[in-house]
């Protein structure tokens, strides 16, 4: 059983209640406490030794990632992060100092956006550490961009250049997109929007499958990172849908926390030239447009194929 | 290094911000955003196969206590809990019919409090189940009773009957006292309250460090459980404060989930009839006082000693 069919079995275990804007399955929880003019963000998320970061890594970058990856969530919901609660488990023999660096990390990211870090709670996990956050904030009534709100014509944007997030270390020490989150929100009509944690091809198939749509992307349009172009062919492998294992890494690694989103073709232009003034030093790229049905195809020199590369699911990894 | 020791290192590494009322050190965190008459509770907790329950438990109470532990955080500051989320790390080769068990024993709990769950996160968590949950809720603003709030002459109150959590089950199945608990706050002029979680040693050390205060309490008054009072004396260790080995479990084994609180003590009497009204089938007792200084005495036939036993402290467990 996969990751995504056991969290389909499980949604039908979980309440909702009037309050609940957006429940299971989207960035975010999303709700209405009756604040007058804002939603409430909701957002969880762990990683644990030796799953998603090494023993060895660096435990500045630990608690960088395990908030940072909640934060990248609340981006992609257009919102405001506020406060975080830690929940930590601990393993046998721990080091204290190492523990105090894991937090001076989130710390460090915390202060940079005006998080406080209100709490939490430490407890024993005797084989590894378990690091749990819960983030909650605030984004704007009525406008957060859901996964499920991608329409037929719309535009599709990815932040960032994509692939060697695992190999670089940028799944460690990436930077939340929030400013762009919120700046896409405050001035476009964004449709659907989601952060890129399992790839893009993986990621852009939740929206698709949210907003039963279809997509067509441009091989030649995903922005692939300096470090994967440069790399050579032979540690990446082939596969059916294209002929460029560059390609794949980009697509289908995971991990880069880029933004994905769409909004009416119309606004393509006029969103190009606002963010070459507001994020000079971000590149944004339209990879495709969004399609009636519910084929994701890429369109290559040879013209278009289905795409058939998932994400990484992450319970197959070891 | 105790868990004690370890969060006071941690603590100085958790930045706050202008909304955070109250942050690390309390059963919430209380934060301020801009509800005209609520503040809002902000709770994680988790708990471990192996460690807060047997791998063989009864799924439905593992879901249960994982929820009902945050829920009576919530009842300690005389709350009411509206969402959850659940991040689940889960063993190698888990089963799924379990997992499904767990979250059928939240949403029975969630239902019947009108709690949402609202999603949450799957991760891999190889040797053991970690669950950890995280719950928002909303107080009475200005009007949630913190561990800081315990004056000298204040009565010191405890509901239900204590000790045999752990061998009685009680610790998966009990029943988190959200009505109480908002109840009291609505009616009475709640100086501090805590929920029992290490035990009401532990727990009342917390509330007197908190506080700048000590206390009195009275052997005879301690609420025994009658699992406990019909117990033999052999399984229990005598201590050096008291010659009961009862009490000494009623005191200290932990994970009894009853609230503790303190108020003018001119105000016990109308407490203790309205409570018999209004909750007619949970023992309510009246343990001691508050007093200046910091000393924690207990009174018995002999006269009064200091009470040198604390609650359990996790990481010294298994």
């Amino acid at each position: 059983m996969t990751e995504f069919e056991l969290i389909d079995r499980l949604r039908v275990l979980m309440p909702s209640n009037a309050s609940t804007q957006v429940g299971p399955g989207d960035d975010c929880a999303v709700l209405d406490l009756g604040l007058a003019d804002r939603w409430l963000l909701f957002k969880t998320d762990a990683i644990v030794e030796g799953v998603h970061f090494e023993v060895n890594a660096d435990p500045l970058w630990i608690g960088h990632k395990a908030l940072a990856r909640c934060l990248s969530d609340v981006a992609a919901m257009g919102g405001a992060p506020s406060h975080a609660l830690v929940t930590l488990g601990l393993p046998r023999n721990f080091d204290a100092a190492r523990v105090e660096g894991v937090y001076a990390g989130m710390k460090r990211l915390a202060e940079r956006h005006g998080v406080a870090i209100a709490g939490g709670e430490t407890t024993s996990n005797p084989e590894r550490m378990f690091l749990s956050l819960a983030v909650i904030g605030t984004a704007g009534r009525g406008r957060c961009p859901l996964r499920s709100g991608a329409q037929p014509g719309d535009a599709l944007f990815v932040t960032g250049e994509l692939g060697d997030a695992l190999e670089s270390g940028r799944h460690l020490n990436f930077e939340p997109r929030l400013a762009e989150g919120q700046w896409l929100v405050e001035h476009f009509e964004i449709h659907a929007m989601i952060d890129l944690s399992d790839g893009l091809a993986g990621d852009l198939k939740h929206v698709l499958k949210a907003s039963h749509v279809g997509a067509e992307i441009l091989a030649d349009a995903i922005p692939i990172h300096p470090a994967v172009r440069g790399a050579s062919e032979e540690s990446a492998e082939k596969r059916s849908y294209a002929p460029d294992s560059r390609l794949t890494k980009a697509l289908s690694e995971g991990e880069d926390y880029e933004l994905l989103f769409t909004l009416p073709e119309g606004e393509s232009v006029r969103l190009l030239d606002a963010w070459q003034e507001r994020f000079p030093n971000l590149r944004l790229s339209c990879i495709g447009k969004i399609s009636p049905g519910s084929d994701l195809v890429v369109r290559d020199r040879d013209g278009p194929r289905p795409l058939t590369l998932d994400g990484y699911v992450h319970f197959q990894k070891p």
